[in-house]
């Protein structure tokens, strides 16, 4: 594990980037989409097929990870990729969005955060030294640093306050996780929707200096328009020659919209949750397989693509699955959607590639917008 | 599918039979275990896996099937087989079997039952003509005769009276299903615990002439001795040139002293349901994954195993995807039970070949009595 972790841009197209981050573990080829693994399984799926769908890195979600098995368990049993049979890299949140959202059942100092866990109601703290800690032992390849996700609205004073203190955790994570060959620490941007203080974070965490650098605070609440306002600026604050990480975005245009806004890396538990809700996520917008008119249709979910839900069923059977509540529905949907969402990136990755981004895009929209899939 | 069902024995040992029955979807090698696809699918398994864990058949269930999604509509969609993307051979049952669980909600007359359904309460009435009809519907190899499972216990005059209105069911059935090249019926033998009864029963269904007998009311209660007692001879009562089946048999144990006892075919939910329950079965006996002792255990399940989730995941791993109720969970235990039960009748089959069934099945017993894994 000594090779060192890079990033390459190999391409631009505007403000896109076509790009490789290198890990010890294996390349990942930006704009990449990486699958949620929370609790140490991306739910309804074998690794082995989530790789099958073209994805370079999955993400841990370490609140989950350290209440159950718990890091120091993890640790015993040889780290997170053994324990879930995953070879390739693994970025691990921070822990912090999570316990940021247990309203009532925290507190927060400048230390860090106290709370209770949802699975005993025991209490545990996390800290930025804490939470560097935990992702270490979980041998997360890249680690985040330990910020507050700012709530959206906040106020121009409570959002400053918020990123201030980010900022800070931001020095102490980089202080706590030191020098780890192999492994990668990004830092989080955050300041709302204030450009001011959009560019406060981005000009503490290039102080510190970090491998890769995330957008915080996004995709909270405040809608795309916003969002894309932000993004409009936001990327242009961070490195040139480091990866940038949208977390926890998102719906298939909104990936759109933020790679041409010069976003390189996303997660979302949205293809997954989604599919396992009967909600299948396809180049010519959403179907809903629940609906009973897909209950004697014998056509595939989306016939353009290639995933085995769509290559070996029918609607009906997708239909009837859900209905009975059996869980090769959850398999099958969340296998189309991730395969649908590594379809997206690899379309983007080429576009950029061709310098046809522009073309792609509108593309995109088009289809989403003349097509009613389910309807046809 | 002009090509004939058949039955032909390649080698016995004692009254253990090494066979394979044709049909127009592919041979079955027999001894036989079929998993369970009630609703249309095997739970938590993909049917390439199955395929993959060496099964050749499926059963499916005509009582969930004629509910949901419905047999005329599985036959507007081209069948059970295309349906739910198996292309080997399927055996429906009857629906009898369900129905009569349905204690309060039938009623049994010598034309059939009336019964509600699970699912929306809605009246349905199956005899031996209807359920032919709709196993035809479904596209069914191998269709099952409509009868009564006995209760146990029953005494010899409720037996009687139950056995002979079955026998008398299996010669409508028989009417009713006609001549359909391609596709067999097999008939079911009851009688209970009575010999008599089950000789009575036996000339009955030869005198019909079936495709196949099943051995019914069976694995109802009675436990594995009086089983055994009644497999001591009801096998033998059956046609030498057929293909006999223990319907919903049943624990490893059951299946191999049926083995050698003359049963060629078996089916049971009993890998998949335990599986999704947490109990993995395994050549030294049964493991429950939830037990906390296997917390931090990094060994597979069964060192022996190479069912992918012996291969890829610990104990650790497999009781912590069990107490996360994670989908994959039920995926892999469910994987790792299957190919459990299909290297256990390889196992059979090769020792019925090379004549040492005896052998075989004292080293099962052996290594069942030696071993707990679970505390190794």
């Amino acid at each position: 594990m000594t090779k060192l972790f890079g990033y390459k841009v190999a391409a631009t197209d505007g403000k896109a980037r076509r790009g490789v981050v290198r890990t010890a573990r294996g390349d990942i080829q930006t704009p990449a989409f990486m699958p949620v693994g929370t609790a140490a399984t991306v739910k309804g799926m074998l690794p082995e097929n989530v790789a099958a769908t073209g994805a370079d890195i999955l993400l841990g979600n370490t609140y989950h990870l350290m209440l159950r098995p718990g890091a120091e368990r993890m640790a015993r049993l040889g780290g997170l990729h053994r324990f879930m049979n995953w070879a390739g890299p693994i970025l691990t949140d921070s822990g912090g969005f999570q316990v940021m959202s247990l309203t009532g059942l925290r507190k927060l100092t400048e230390k860090g955060v106290t709370f209770k866990s949802h699975v005993d109601g025991s209490a545990h703290f996390l800290s930025p030294e804490s939470s560097m800690e935990i992702q270490a032992m979980l041998g997360s390849d890249i680690v985040m640093a330990f910020d507050e996700c700012t709530p959206f609205p906040a106020s121009r004073e409570v959002s400053l306050e918020s990123m201030q203190r980010s900022m800070r955790w931001a020095q102490r994570s980089k202080d706590a996780f030191g020098k780890r060959p192999g492994h990668a620490l990004f830092g989080i941007q955050q300041g709302s929707v204030f450009a001011d203080q959009r560019e406060e974070s981005a000009a503490a965490l290039k102080g510190i200096d970090f491998d890769g650098y995330a957008i915080g605070g996004l995709a909270v609440g405040e809608g795309q328009e916003m969002m894309f306002d932000v993004l409009d600026y936001a990327p242009g604050m961070l490195p040139e020659d480091k990866p940038r990480y949208l977390m926890g975005v998102g719906k298939p245009d909104d990936i759109v919209g933020a790679v041409m806004r010069g976003v390189d890396m996303f997660d979302c538990v949205l293809p997954s949750r989604s599919g396992r809700n009967g909600q299948a996520l396809t180049r010519m917008g959403a179907v809903n397989i629940k609906n009973a008119r897909h209950r004697d249709d014998p056509r595939p979910l989306d016939p353009e693509c290639a995933c085995p839900a769509c290559t070996g069923y029918s609607r009906a059977y997708l239909h009837h699955v859900f209905k009975a509540n059996e869980i090769i529905s959850s398999m099958l949907m969340t296998w189309h959607n991730l395969h649908y969402y590594q379809e997206l990136m690899a379309g983007l990755r080429g576009a950029i590639e061709s310098g046809s981004l522009s073309a792609f895009a509108a593309s995109f929209h088009a289809r989403r917008e003349k097509g009613d899939l389910e309807a046809l």
